[in-house]
This record gives C-alpha cells, sequence and structure tokens, in this order.
C-alpha cells in the first residue's frame, strides 16, 4: 500500500501500482470524466501511470493550465496523425502546446498546403478523437528510435533523437500514430469535442533561417463545441478592440520608425486622454498627501551603482551615453527611485516628518528587443505614476492601507470591477535570499496580510514570491473579454534605503532607516490605456472621453443654434464639439458613431424653435428632445456615478 | 583733407592727422570729455590715434561695451603702476577687461598680499588717475621689448613677446609706468574718477596647473563715484536674489553629484510652482488654438541625421544611446522639432486644417561643460514650453500676431514691464547663406515686422542675424536690477517642413510645403523660473505662489479657529498652510517671511471670537483685523489684476 497526498491535504491510502485516473475514481465519477493529466511529486505524470511509492497527488482538468497544456499537447497528436495520412509523406517535427492552443511544425514536401485544406484536415481529427484511442508511452532504444525514423525518412526526428543524450527516449502511440514524445496527454482522445486549425504559417527548422521552410499548423481544441465558439467569438471581439487598431482609428497614439520602435506618440486626443487620467489621480493623490516631485530621464552611472540596477541590468538595457570631452558617462533612467531616494537625502528628516510620499509621472526608458514589442503594452519608453513613500516600519500598516484605498479608487472610476490581489512573501524555507532584518519583513508581511484582510480583497499569498528587498502585492484585473491583466503594485522595499544610506532622527534622537513603498495604481500609462482601451473597446467611461458630445446640425440654417448650444455646454464644462460640415445626418452619425462619441445631439428646426436639443446615445438609443439643462444634468448623474470624489 | 564718415552718415572734412578727439571737440565739448575710445573703418583706435585717410570713424563713450571695455583695460593699467610702486619686484603678466571691469594676473613673489592691501591699492590708483596722465602707444623692437623685461626679471611677459610672431610690438606708457599693450585706452587716467578692486583670486599662468601660481586681482572703476556705488548695490541685491539661494531657502529644487551635475531635481514646492506655470500656459494655449501632444525623450540616429541635428550638433552633445543586440542607435532629444514634424507627417492634411499648433512641456537635454554649468540657468537638461506651427505662407502673419499675442500675455502675468523685441532678418548681400524660396522669405521678414508694428512692439530689425533657415523674433527683457534676459523666441523655419518632406493639399488639390513656426515664451522652464527667482527676489505675483497664506495661531486655544479659517480659505482656493506650532510668534512671522509667504493671517482670542483674522503682509504691512470673507476678496482682487484670462 502507499500514500497518496491529495492538494487540500488529505491522504488516501491505495494499492501500489494504482494511477491518478484511479485516484480520480476514487473520488468522483465527475472528477474521472474530466481529468485530464496529472504531476506526482511535482513531475508530470500520465493518468495511467502506475504510481509505486508514497507522494503529493495534483490531478488536473482543463481548467487548469496544466490540464490545458495536456489536452492541447494532445490534440496536436491528432492534427500529426490526420495530416500524415491525409498527406502521405510529409515529415513531422516537434507539436508543443502553447497560449491558447498549439501547433505543429511540419515538412510537407511535395504537397502543397492551403487554407483550403483546413476544412477536411480538421474532420479527420474529429473523426480520430471520437474513435476515444487510448494515448500509450513506451520506452525505445535510441537505436529503434532512429531507425524508425530513418525508415520514414524523417531527418527531423531523427536530428532530434541523435541530440538526446540524457534520460530514456519514449514514444507515444494511438490508435495507429506513433509520436517522439516525452509525455504528457490526456486519457484518450474522445475528451477532444471541438477542433480548430487557426492559421498556417511559415517557419524555419529550429528557427533558423538557414535551415529549410517548414509549414507551421496553429490549432485549437476544447472539450465542448461550445467552448470553441465562445472562444472564436472572443477572438473575433478581441481583434475589434485591439488597442492598435483602435489607437488608430480615435487618433489617440501613432508610431515612427523614424523616431524609433516602441516609442509611441502621443496625438491631441490621446494626449488629452493622458492628461485627463493623470489630473485624475493628481487630484486623490493630493488628497492622500503625496507630493509631486520631477526629476531628469537621465542620471550618471553612479547613481545605478549605488541603486544596484547597472549591476543587474547594465548590460541588457540601453547601453551607458558618453560625453564629448568628460569621463563622465549617464544612463536612461529604467525608473524613479534612486532619483527619488536622492530628493530624499537632499533634507534631514524627524520622525515627525514622515511619511514622506513623492509622486511622479515619470517617464522610463527599458531596452526591449524589437521582436517582444507590441503596441503600448511592450514598449521602450513609458511614463509610470510612480511615487515612493519613505515612512518608519511601524507607519506600514497604514501606508498600505492607504494605498490600496486609493488603487480601489482608481479601479472603481475606470470601471474595473473584476480584481483579485496576490500577496507574494518570502520562501521561509529560504531566508538566507532575502535582506533586511527578519523582525522587519515580518512586520511588512503582516502589514500586507492584514490590510489585504481589512480591505476585503480576495487575494491569495504567495510564499517565495516575493523580491529580495521586499514583500508586494499586486493587483490582477479582469478585462471585459475575460482576459486577465496585472495592473497596479505596491511594494515593500529594504533594499534601497539601504543603498542610499537613507536615514531619520526618531524619537529617541538616534538615526534610523525608513522603509520605502514603491507603488503605480496604473502601473504606467501607456500599457494602462492599451488595457482600458481593450476593456472597453473605446466606449471609456464619460468622465475621461476626449469629446463627451458633438452637435450635428441639420444644414447650415442651424449652425448659429449649434454654436450657441456648443458654448452652454463647454460653460458646463461638458467637451463638445460642432459638425457643421454640409454632409448628411446619416454620413455625421457614422462617423460620431466610429469615433464613439457618447452622445450625438441633434440640432434643427424644430429644436431650435423649442430651445432643444435632440440626444441619440453611442449605439443608437434615441433619448428623444431635451433642454440643455436637462441634458447637463444627465450628462453630469452619469459622471458622478463613475468617479465618486476620492475620501481619505 | 580727408573725409570722415560718421555713424549718422554725416561726412565731416577734416585735415590729414586729425584724431578721433579732434573730432569730437569739432562736433560739442561734451562728447569731447565723455569720448573713451574709437574705432577706424572697424579697427580699435586711441583717441590720440592720427587719422590719415578716408573712413569711418565711431565714438565710443563709457555707455558703449566698447567705451566700458577700454575704461576698464586702463584701469588695469592703472592697477599694475599702483600695485608695482607698492610691492617692489612683483612680476606683472596679463590684464584684460572683462564683463563688469578687470583683472590682472601678477606674481607677487615674496610679497603675501591679502584683502588688507586693498585699501592703500585703491587709495593709490585714485592718486594716480587724478594725475590726468595720458596714455601713449609707441612702437618697439623685439629685442627691446626683451631687454625691458629681462631688465626686470619678467619670465611671463618674456614669453608672451617671444611668442608674439606677426606685427609690430606696442608699449603703452602713462605716467612712469610702462606695460606691454595692444592699445585701446582712454585718453587719460582723470577720466577714471572711482575705482574698486572686488577680489583677489588665484589663477595658473596660461591657466595651466602644471604652471606657476599667480594671484588674480578683480576690480572695476567707473566715470562717477556714484555709479559704483549704484554698482555695488546691484550686487548685493543679485547676491540676495541669486536664484541658485533662493530657489535653496524656498526649497525649490536641488542638485545632486550622483544623480549629475546641471540636471535638477524638482521638490515640491518647486514641482508645483512649475505646474502652475504650466497650466497657466496651457489654458492660454488651448483658447488659441493649440494642442498638446507627448513625445519620447530619446528618437533613433536616423531621427536627427533627417533634421541635420546630428550633422550639426552630434559631436559636441550626449553621444549615441547603443542597444545590446541590435544594430540600432539613439540619441537624447537635444529639441522637440523633429518629434513634432513626425507627428504631422502621421496624417494628411488639407489647407483647411492648417495651422496645425502641437505643444509640449517638451524636456530635452544638451550637453554642456562641467565649468559652464551655472544653476538652472546652464544645466544639462531642460523643460522647453515648445510648440510647433504648422501652417501656408499666407497664414505666418495672422499666426505671428496670435504668438505675440501669448507671449505678450505671459509677460503681463508674470509682471516683466520692460522688454524689447529684436526682428532677425536676412543679409541682403547674402542670399546664398539662407536656404528657402525669396519670396517665401519676404512674407516671412514682412509678416514678423508688420506683426511687431502691429502690436506695437519697442523692436530693433538686425540684418543678417537671422539664421539660415528663416527669420525671427526675441524678446529681451529687462528684470528688476535692470539685468538683461533673453526670453521667448519666435522663429519662422523653411528648413524642416522640407527635410522631412512635409506637406498639405492646397485649394488647388496640389501638395504644398506648410511654414513651420517654433515657439516657446517662457523658452525654458527652468531659465524662466531661474529669471522669475531673481526679478521677484522670491516674491512672485500672488496667483503664482506656492503658499499663498499662513494662519499663525497664537497659541494652541487657537489651533481649531485655525484650521476652521484655513478650511474657508481652501473652499475658496487660497493655498493655506496653518503653523500651529508651540512656538513663539515671533519666531512664525520670522519664518513665513523667509518663505516669503505673501500673507500671514494671525488668529487668537480676539480674532476667534470676533470671527476674523489680522492680517500681516510679507514685508512687515499690517493691514488690521477682517473677516474671512472680506480676505478672500482681498486676495481675488490682487489676482484677478495681475493675471487677466487670455482673450484671442
Amino acid at each position: 500500500m502507499i500514500n497518496i497526498t491529495l492538494p487540500d491535504g488529505s491522504i488516501k491510502e491505495m494499492e501500489s501500482g494504482t494511477t491518478p485516473m484511479d485516484v480520480a475514481m476514487s473520488i468522483s465519477q465527475g472528477l474521472a470524466r474530466n481529468v485530464i493529466s496529472a504531476s506526482f511529486n511535482g513531475t508530470k505524470v500520465e493518468t495511467k501511470t502506475p504510481l509505486t511509492e508514497d507522494g503529493s497527488l495534483v490531478l488536473f482538468t482543463f481548467s487548469n493550465p496544466e490540464g490545458k497544456e495536456a489536452f492541447w499537447h494532445s490534440t496536436s497528436h491528432i492534427m500529426a496523425q490526420a495530416i500524415e495520412e491525409l498527406y502521405p509523406g510529409v515529415s513531422l517535427t516537434i507539436g508543443p502546446a502553447i497560449d491558447n492552443g498549439f501547433y505543429y511544425d511540419i515538412d510537407f514536401k511535395e504537397h502543397a498546403i492551403s487554407e483550403n485544406d483546413i476544412p477536411k484536415i480538421e474532420a479527420r481529427m474529429l473523426e480520430i478523437a471520437r474513435g476515444k484511442h487510448e494515448f500509450k508511452m513506451r520506452s525505445v532504444s535510441k537505436a529503434d528510435a532512429l531507425k524508425f525514423y530513418k525508415d520514414q525518412n524523417n531527418p527531423y526526428k531523427v536530428e532530434l533523437i541523435e541530440n538526446l543524450t540524457d534520460g530514456e527516449i519514449t514514444f507515444c502511440d494511438h490508435d495507429t500514430f506513433t509520436d517522439l514524445c516525452r509525455g504528457g496527454h490526456v486519457p484518450n482522445t474522445g475528451i477532444i469535442k471541438a477542433v480548430k486549425i487557426m492559421s498556417i504559417a511559415g517557419a524555419y527548422w529550429r528557427g533558423d533561417e538557414n535551415n529549410p521552410q517548414l509549414t507551421r499548423m496553429y490549432g485549437t481544441s476544447f472539450p465542448k463545441q461550445k467552448d470553441l465558439k465562445e472562444y472564436l467569438e472572443l477572438l473575433e471581439e478581441a481583434k475589434k478592440r485591439d488597442h492598435r487598431k483602435l489607437g488608430k482609428e480615435l487618433q489617440l497614439f501613432t508610431f515612427s520608425q523614424r523616431v524609433g520602435q516602441g516609442l509611441p506618440l502621443w496625438l491631441p486626443k490621446g494626449a488629452a486622454l493622458r492628461e485627463r487620467l493623470e489630473d485624475f489621480l493628481k487630484k486623490a493623490q493630493k488628497k492622500a498627501g503625496y507630493e509631486m516631485v520631477v526629476s531628469p530621464h537621465i542620471g550618471s552611472k553612479e547613481l545605478y551603482v549605488t541603486s544596484g540596477h547597472y549591476e543587474k541590468y547594465g548590460a541588457d538595457s540601453f547601453q551607458p551615453i558618453k560625453t564629448p570631452n568628460e569621463d563622465e558617462e549617464f544612463l536612461l533612467k529604467p525608473m524613479n527611485c534612486p532619483h527619488h531616494c536622492e530628493i530624499y537625502k537632499s533634507a534631514q528628516w524627524s520622525y515627525r516628518d514622515l511619511p514622506k510620499r513623492f509622486a511622479e509621472f515619470g517617464t522610463v526608458y527599458r531596452y526591449e528587443q524589437s521582436g517582444e514589442l507590441h503596441g503600448l503594452t511592450r514598449v521602450r519608453g513609458f511614463t509610470q505614476d510612480d511615487a515612493h513613500i519613505f515612512c518608519m516600519p511601524e507607519q506600514l500598516d497604514a501606508e498600505f492601507k492607504a494605498v490600496i484605498d486609493l488603487v480601489l479608487y482608481v479601479f472603481g472610476s475606470l470601471g474595473f470591477e473584476n480584481f483579485t490581489a496576490q500577496v507574494s512573501i518570502r520562501d521561509p524555507k529560504k531566508p538566507e535570499k532575502y535582506i533586511g532584518d527578519t523582525a522587519n519583513w515580518e512586520i511588512a508581511e503582516n502589514a500586507i496580510i492584514s490590510a489585504a484582510k481589512d480591505k476585503g480583497l480576495n487575494y491569495v499569498i504567495e510564499e517565495g514570491e516575493a523580491a529580495f528587498y521586499g514583500p508586494k502585492l499586486d493587483f490582477m484585473v479582469k478585462d471585459a473579454l475575460g482576459r486577465s491583466w496585472q495592473l497596479g503594485t505596491i511594494q515593500v522595499d529594504y533594499n534601497l534605503p539601504e543603498r542610499f544610506d537613507l536615514w531619520y532622527k526618531g524619537a529617541d534622537n538616534e538615526s534610523h532607516r525608513p522603509v520605502m513603498i514603491h507603488r503605480a495604481p496604473f502601473g504606467s500609462m501607456e500599457r494602462f490605456i492599451a488595457i482600458l482601451l481593450e476593456h472597453t473597446g473605446g466606449n471609456f467611461p464619460l468622465w475621461l472621453m476626449p469629446e463627451q458630445c458633438t452637435i450635428l446640425s441639420l444644414s447650415e440654417k442651424y449652425e448659429n443654434y449649434a454654436k450657441e448650444v456648443a458654448n452652454s455646454l463647454e460653460i458646463n464644462e461638458i467637451r463638445t464639439t460642432v459638425d457643421n460640415r454640409a454632409e448628411t445626418m446619416g454620413k455625421k452619425i457614422r462617423e460620431a458613431e466610429m469615433n464613439k462619441l457618447p452622445y450625438m445631439l441633434i440640432v434643427g428646426e424644430q429644436e431650435e424653435k423649442d430651445g432643444t436639443i435632440s440626444v441619440r446615445k453611442h449605439g443608437g438609443e434615441d433619448l428623444g428632445a431635451m433642454t440643455v439643462t436637462s441634458f447637463t444634468e444627465l450628462v453630469k448623474k452619469e459622471i458622478s456615478e463613475t468617479i465618486k470624489t476620492f475620501e481619505v
């Protein structure tokens, strides 16, 4: 008999040779139906692998990342089988699971493959799946493995096998198909109910352009047809909401090859949006006792040697800036904290002065490979809504709570309602990994956890995920399409105060080290705006819209009335434009819709006579005719319902 | 007879051998009394130099820079004579005129010289001056010149003479004193009525630290005792108003060696001041039809190769930023215009869209030698209140006028009442120096001149001072101490639209080049704030003050009343602090005075009872007790009298 420990800590006594699937069945039929793969003592195993010793078992379903990986990897075997059958003589290479699916790189040889081939491959895949074939792993000798693929005339697999120097070589069989494989499969093909080949692309063998070109077949699969349908709809919606597309359509930002990749240029509407977000946060921060500072975008190399950033990131970053005649070197700043430490250091502080909260919308530059760049989410220059709080250890608790309040205020005002928090603390088994006094770490970790609890956050604690210099709390936000984004971080730091030799005079008249908190509710303006664009599809909360309404005149006769209405609205601080062009009303409305204008105010003869406007909401809802005063109230009400005043 | 042409174009027929002094006498006795030096056909001459050919003569008095130079250079001879008499055996080296005076570098040998020696040197200098000794130039042979100084055992002058390879060698005699000298003196010593030795410093012979150390004696002199007194008072006041001193006292900004020289760190009060200035300009710019944009602080090298900046400034600037793996190079941006050109280029414009006015508070970085850095006026990173107007040539006139309106609004709101304008146009004799179409240049120059005239500016036109790419208008502002600063520039540019291949579609449906206007009313935030600090001595206009008033409670009993008053003022948007410390009222007032707090509101028993505050102005004026409402009105009135609403 062996003891199997489950994730909830319970122990099952089972016979030696029992499989993960047996354990699942001993728990429930439902689990057994859904179990896809497993890990035993931290190692990936098949659901049919016999367990012969005591150990910890985790069972995975499609809802776990590990389950998805096995599911998609298994589907890649099925796709490979279907293709081998339909296109005899092709050579398979590698076929891993990736985010949201899998691919297989294949040398199609004399076969010309195109999008038109997809339906018949998919059909054959589903046929194979329905056969409920088991995936069975077996060991083979290197010689047999080589022979198998040499017989198939497949130089790629031969090369792979020749390069395998350690461990056993395993093949996986299902139905009539065999593949070189390390394992991690669903119990049988029957669990795969929906498949989709997403695209066909070119790829070089081993990513090297001197090698033969292969065909990469991207696919995905699901346990239910409905899941696939939802996924495809989500993709469609995500494409529509792609912030790069919306950013262009709404004229928010642009890129220029000549300025440089990954360096956004903010167009007037985007710059206004950024400024509005910044002003919103500034106002709340002022109430919360922050003080704005301004620091340069470069610092001497010495600054980053002091902070430790140079040693850690120097080689992978933008390289030092030399000067013509002097022996000086500067670096583009990758973070604002060293500058803020120097600002703290420019004066002497007593315990009565703390906390000092220095905030800056600080633009930082970090080198990313050009292949890694993506719209506004991966850039080479971005503006952090940064702040550093310098406080006494005993103030951490209150400061952490106050920062959480601020972050929740930001999320609430911007329509992010669905979020969780992750608290990252030390690995208790490796105390040597961390800088700073154990007692202080305990204070900090307790402060974070108690703050998270106190503020009613939905949080998980991750041991060993803390940075070496302090524990932290990260917010994970779900957007309208259900995708998760990390937004907002609060981080404790014992390292920089040490490195910069920061201190304050305590009530005991002695010098003490302050603790630092790094925090950024938005994270970066660029990334936040990208996420907000994808979350809202460009329909920002009304208070944030660059243009809140537009007045569409039915003809030139109503131009003056349109301007009059616009003036009254502007006086009431409603951002208004006037479209007095000699275009049809249909065209004017279509353009306003495309620009995501929240309100279209139509004025013509009747409206001018009655002193009203006809109000149409974005999306088409007709609110009918109303006075400018009623409309102003309606707008103010909508705004006040989203963005409350921040109360400390 | 020869013909002497005077600066007003008049021609005097004089006998050959006549001197500039003779010409002065022929004009007026007063001029003859005041004439100090002269230039003939562009060459410096003495007032006694005989003129033997036709030519143009300019006579200089102390009010001309050339006159001052001769005056101060002559005084350095007198100081040298006095020192040679008082400290026998010293070796003189060089003694030039500089800004505001002169110096002489002297090897005092065995004599120990200190501040205590100054009075007796000054006394002897005045004695010599009163002797009305003429300065007389004479040619000497190299051999005689060397002998003269070898006999004096003066290796420095010997070295100077040995290095003279061309031209004649001249000595200047006055009284008993002789010096190696190229000329440029006052007629006789009697004109020098006031002298002052300002300081004694060390200096290496020829500025090389491997050479012997000399003593540098700095001095100044004036034609009237009263002028010296005023100058010394001005220096005293300038020292008090030094922006580096005030910036520290008022906690506006700081520097850190570790961040780097010439890279200011803005402290909370300074950052708030900057932001207030920026908001003020933003508001006016919005009314004037500008659109804010945001661009990165670096650009690819290619961008600056395109703009021409790389070729022109590359070698003397911060050097290119290399990246770890890729063949890319970036530069810190020295100006915002190339980025704004790329923003213009990101869309297609028709004549109906123009002018486009892109504005940005853009931080730029320019390398300055560390020895050139000075507080906020010479820095390595600064924020320009930059904007670029892209317009049609026929719009230049209106745009220029609008920019002048904006600049005048800025100056008016900030208390700069005394300014002139300089219009820089082409050198009509060298058309090949300039890029762009002659017809367009004429349009632009006429637009600038007509705008300057139209707006009633006090302007001068300087031929040949235009940049190669277009004409410009600069504002020169006089501060409260009478010093001139260049602030605010408006510049036409035909070059960048060409280099970036910018265009718009005209009414004729053809492509045309727009013209660009660069403009910055403040110039740079750093420099402007420095000048504003020195102009106001830190007593900014009330609307701009970081703290507008402070409430000083007489004792802790009035704490709550003080807070209540503060709340009412804050609601009325008057920036208020409360000083409830248990310090004496004397100390609280002294500190508030030092912090330049415009209004101190004292609250005690009587005030709480009456619901009033006792108002004391910065500087000591007692405005007596008044209600919070009256005080609010007083403040609002003062503000509205300085800063008007900008009207387009």
